[in-house]
């Protein structure tokens, strides 16, 4: 359902929902024992929930596609992942959890070798180490000087950095300047219709970055890639009417939750540790994005086995979630990451809503196979999801008369 | 998914997907015990795909929709059935094999029989013979001189034949100048925007036709219906990024692949010799679409029992092809037929999708019933088909990262 006619349904009651997403949970079956992740572990919690749940699995973007992390949050947050698309620059941006304003226009870049005719000779500078990108991404914040545009040069990894301009009438519509070749030069900045002000800004910023890494070689001078101005999109809290909040450990999800105005709360590294924050915000949220990492880190090593410790930890910590009392649980993940595969994946994701009204269904297990046959069906759109959570937490009126 | 979204996702690897088409395959349950041709089938080895595949129902066109050849393929093949239309003078193209050029426009044909007056006594000139068709076909064709266009005029069966136009800046939005009534007189070619050129070229062809056969009582004139340009759609092979060849006996089933671009293999008439063509062209290609009449035949004859044989004749001829090695398995039909009905049918058609990767769900059999629980749904949109095998075949990027 699209968010306009849900945000008209709107109902303001002091149910609390929460959204666990067990990053890439979805999982293919091994060969011992033809057990997924989810099947071999040990989860009396979550299989009490399903049992007492509604359940099925999710189409993350659509039938056969396999998503990034990006378009996959934005499913499950009930955001049409082709419509709202995220460009490459924004992406890194929230990646390091750069907190991008209104009108921000970001860049990808790479720090790359020139020679003296200004040729690449590197595009990546050598893979200079993260500690060298650092200091020089501060000497270029200190030293470059643009009238009426503040500049962020941002730390990404090794030779990844990340370009933001701060300023009125930019524009994202630029093409890159990476040529990605070795032996060509850096291509003039250039852009489409209303960006003569953003491609000026951009040269001065190349020239100044070129004269202050002239003596920096290997890493002398900066390519850039994926203009992108901050999304302007809906705000989840004002969509579905709920004060959110999202406890993530890494960037990238901090990032994406920002970038739909979610609040982040400060946590730590622990499972446990986003429990306990979780505990300690209780009141003071209606919607709660939970989001753990490690089960997609693990899959995309092909762990099955730790893979499946995560989940079990995850397990252990339902009943802390329960004392909460909280109106609706929703458990699924983003998409899917089978260690058998070591990446995502295009199947479906295991997913299921718990709630007093849910109207349960017969299954009786938190699996791939055993969700198949659920009441939310085998491929539910993944933006359906808050819909249905939003209805279980009654917070959705009756449509028409 | 849309061919436009899919196309940009595309990834070139080496792996071969196999689409086994049993027209018409769907069926319903007998009286005598309540099996459908598809589950009083002995069937071991499609049994055994669906047990280790991941099964479901297609739906063609849409709910409650019984569609014909053209668009149970197209949904088949990934097109989406309700924007590609094939139009009737395309279609009767397709159905004798008549390779139509971009450009081409086609028609229906029927030879008709008109009084000194003009007016149509009969429709279809007494259904003349087959062979009195090629004759005059053979005459019109050697006879018939239009300045800068070639006229291709081919038997199709008994009255009926084919018109094509070939020429540059021709246009197919001509209306019929069958009146579709005795006493009436043939209508005067008339069209819509820039037919001009086309409706002059249309009366000079039906001026010369009648002086022409004016001696060939009864089928002294023609009819002509559904005007249509060949469509310019995308092709299969560029759109899923696979080198394509299809194998089928049939004229009308070879029409439609060459149509949207796959190559023809010849083959024989039997089932055993298209598997055989398609040991034999193994290697040169990674798409195949390999297409079984007779269960539609059968089908629509009502014959119950000699449709459960072909299936059984499939099955046998499944371990050739599971020799052959290939990354993916796709084993549906275009439509339904049950024998019962003795015609295509809407029922949802049986789908089962084998891969090394495909997450196999609970479906032991590959059966109507069986697969309603399976794990591409009791209700999967045809167009979904491919998607979901390219991604099996590992033929589609990450979508966002």
């Amino acid at each position: 359902m699209d968010l306009e006619f849900i945000s008209k349904l709107i109902k303001h009651t002091d149910t609390k929902i929460v959204m666990l997403v067990m990053d890439g949970i979805g999982g293919l079956p091994r060969e011992t024992d033809n057990k997924t992740e989810l099947e071999a572990a040990y989860k009396p919690n979550l299989d009490k929930l399903a049992n007492n749940g509604i359940c099925g699995l999710h189409l993350p973007v659509g039938h056969g596609i396999t998503p990034g992390s990006g378009p996959g949050h934005l499913g499950i947050f009930g955001f049409d992942t082709k419509k709202y698309q995220i460009g490459r620059g924004t992406l890194e941006a929230l990646g390091i959890d750069f907190d991008l304003k209104p009108g921000d226009i970001a860049a990808r870049g790479n720090f790359c070798t020139i020679d003296k005719d200004g040729k690449i000779t590197d595009r990546r500078a050598g893979r200079i180490s993260t500690e060298k990108n650092q200091e020089i991404c501060k000497l270029l914040g200190e030293r470059i000087r643009i009238p009426g545009v503040k500049v962020f040069v941002e730390t990404v990894k090794e030779h990844r950095l990340l370009i933001v301009l701060r300023g009125t009438g930019l524009k994202g519509n630029l093409i890159d300047t990476d040529p990605q070749e070795i032996g060509a030069k850096s291509l003039e900045p250039k852009g489409g219709p209303g960006s003569e002000k953003t491609v000026e800004i951009v040269k001065n910023f190349l020239k100044q970055t070129k004269d202050i890494l002239s003596n920096h070689h290997p890493a002398n001078m900066v390519l850039l890639r994926g203009f992108s101005e901050k999304p302007n999109w809906p705000i989840f809290p004002e969509v579905f009417g709920l004060k959110s909040a999202a406890i993530a450990a890494y960037p990238m999800y901090r990032g994406l939750a920002r970038l739909i105005g979610m609040d982040l709360l400060e946590t730590g590294q622990t499972i446990e540790e986003e429990f306990k924050t979780l505990e300690e915000n209780w009141d003071n949220y209606d919607f709660f994005f939970l989001h753990i990492k490690k089960t997609d880190s693990y899959g995309e090593d092909g762990n099955f086995d730790s893979k499946v410790k995560v989940i079990e930890q995850v397990d252990g910590l339902i009943p802390r979630l329960m004392r909460l009392n909280p109106d609706v649980i929703i458990v699924t993940g983003d998409h899917s990451t089978p260690s058998v595969l070591k990446s995502h994946s295009w199947h479906p994701v295991p997913l299921l809503i718990w709630s007093k009204y849910c109207r349960a269904d017969n299954v009786k297990e938190f699996g791939e196979r055993a969700c198949i046959t659920g009441g939310l069906g085998p491929n539910l759109p993944a933006i359906e999801i808050l819909p249905i959570a939003m209805a279980n937490a009654q917070r959705l009126e009756k449509f028409g008369a």
